[in-house]
């Protein structure tokens, strides 16, 4: 194997795949390497965890064919250090060696036989169900809904990102049991999927999403989604399992409704939360028609208690106590200005939407105040 | 106790006095405290870790005599997120309670009596021994020092820094047994000064010199150190030991001498480092006569095997085994593009030090290769 590549180009890929391959003395040895492959003046980097696999694709000028692979993250870290636009060779030899030479520089690094490597199963793009759409609208809706996924894996099924389509639209749902993100990515659409992709492969696909990338192309076959994104390809398992059903959840309307900047809610939101340390975080949400405010107050026998006030238009007094970090992650992922919230006095989700944004809700299940 | 001051001054004034109060619980809760007094239209703001005190001195318009204090990260915290330019009004009561209102923001602090926060020994202006000097001089000398500075409780003489006077001129030093780094900040100078000031305390030094401040005001007295950066005041106890006489260790001149780029030798230091790591960071730099060139390599049983070359002009063949990270820091706190590097080929220490800078030295022992 043979290539000869400008540093640039090679250190953007390396970049990309070796972040899934692990760090240190893996329980695998070789699934800290990557896998380096010419084949007919097309070079791939491969990298895998067993659950995802990822794969960039290069141009080379002059190449090789062959196979072999060297430690991920040290070959990356080297090929960065090395001078930009300076024109990197990489040489294998039989014995699992790779020389790398780059003007004054010279390495040999200690690869392993690619015969070891796991190999990646593949989804036959003719037997999938594929969706296309604008990279920017896939990513700011996945950003949307991924802040509400599990990190419990007891309950695997509520740590991935459900993709379903629903009366014709593509939905991306999350749930962590306490709080609940929906999106609808797409209007209409033909195909149909239902499938949960690990949130854990889905931050991949975000930080392979760069700017440059205007298209995604999502494949499911029965076990596995497939990503490709520009030059690079990301193939995950699904998650076996059923989401929650998830939609009988979200309430048609609140007994309360309260529109509010984002900004004024998010800093009184910051306020009480300081405050609510030692309660767990707990704040409690209330309006008072008389005065025409809502309240964010928080009460905490160490440090003192805090209330702050927004003036706004209020038709029902009510009452609701939330986890602070709940309220302020559903503001961080709505759009726009200004939020509508509504809830009731009981025990009801309080439900968070955008003013004009309907394709968006995010709810937050209160606690026991 | 009142007063009346806008956000943006109080909030800074908090952020620089907030991190050396102590975090959580701390042994003696008081110290996680920030002192508030206001004296004849003077507000003073004052944390303490027992080692170093920092005041911040504030202008307030409005405001009444008095002395309280509140926990100091959770009123930096409130302040700082609150609306800027915002007036803040402060009020303590008798039980200890303080009330802070802003706006349609409101909280009630749970302070402690000012009586039990530790008085802080005072420096007489008279009988110190006082330094002025631009700011900008100084905390670039200090931060070209304190690199060098050990974390070894152990040798405590060796987690500070040597302020002292030599012929006439005020030189800053630190060494932590391995390394050294010395530097000249005054030419001439009328006072005399051997105080090693902890690197603690100058790490918060730094923090607090932005760059508004022009001036550094320095008071020594027997036990303490007193900087004087605008409106704010560290005083820290000195460390009670000996330095040592490190003028002597300071090698006047190398057998071998080359001048190199910095960023080329940064780069060949660190490709050699990521090879390094199994050997604990130890590379060998060489030159060759024959080739004209200066040489950095390492070997790893496990990863492989790497050299890197600048050619430049080299009189003696030489060879020596440094820790691949104090190279990188000295070469890190080195100023301007061109590096004189100069060793022997024994055990002598390696000197580094700027073409043209002579104010500047920073020696490095080598390794047994």
């Amino acid at each position: 194997m043979e290539i000869k590549i400008a540093q640039d180009k090679l250190a953007k890929a390396l970049n990309n795949v070796s972040r899934v391959a692990a760090g240190g003395r893996a329980t695998l040895p070789i699934l800290s390497n990557v896998l380096i492959r010419v084949d007919d003046k097309k070079v791939s980097l491969t990298t895998t965890n067993l659950d995802m696999a990822v794969v960039s694709y290069l141009p080379a000028g002059q190449c090789e064919n062959g196979v072999v692979t060297v430690p991920a993250r040290l070959m990356a870290e080297f090929v960065s250090n090395l001078p930009r636009k300076e024109m990197v060779e990489i040489k294998a030899s039989g014995d699992d060696k790779v020389v790398i030479k780059a003007g004054g520089y010279n390495s040999t690094i200690n690869g392993a036989s690619a015969e070891d490597f796991p190999e990646l199963p593949d989804i036959d793009d003719e037997k999938s169900v594929k969706f296309v759409m604008a990279a920017e609208i896939f990513k700011a809706g996945l950003a949307q809904v991924m802040v509400a996924a599990s990190n419990d894996m007891t309950r695997p099924a509520l740590t991935g990102v459900y993709f379903n389509t629903f009366e014709g639209g593509l939905y991306l749902a999350a749930t962590d049991g306490y709080r609940l993100a929906e999106r609808k990515l797409v209007e209409k659409i033909e195909n149909e999927v239902a499938a949960i992709v690990p949130a854990s492969s889905l931050q991949e696909v975000m930080r392979s999403l760069g700017d440059e990338i205007d298209e995604v192309e999502i494949l499911f076959d029965e076990a596995q989604v497939r990503f490709r994104l520009g030059e690079v390809e990301i193939t995950s398992k699904l998650i076996d399992g059923s989401f929650p059903d998830y939609r009988q959840l979200i309430p048609k309307e609140s007994e309360i409704m309260v529109d509010l900047q984002k900004d004024e809610l998010v800093r009184i939101t910051k306020l009480a939360a300081l405050f609510a340390k030692e309660a767990g975080g707990s704040i409690t949400c209330s309006t008072d028609t008389e005065a025409g405010v809502f309240n964010v107050a928080s009460v905490a026998n160490e440090f003192g208690e805090n209330s702050s006030k927004i003036e706004t238009k209020v038709e029902v007094d009510g009452k609701v106590t939330l986890n602070s970090r709940f309220l302020l992650d559903a503001l961080n992922a709505l759009e726009g200005k200004k939020v509508k919230l509504g809830f009731a006095n009981r025990l009801d989700p309080v439900v968070l939407k955008n003013e004009t944004d309907t394709k968006y809700v995010h709810i937050v299940m209160p606690l026991k105040g």
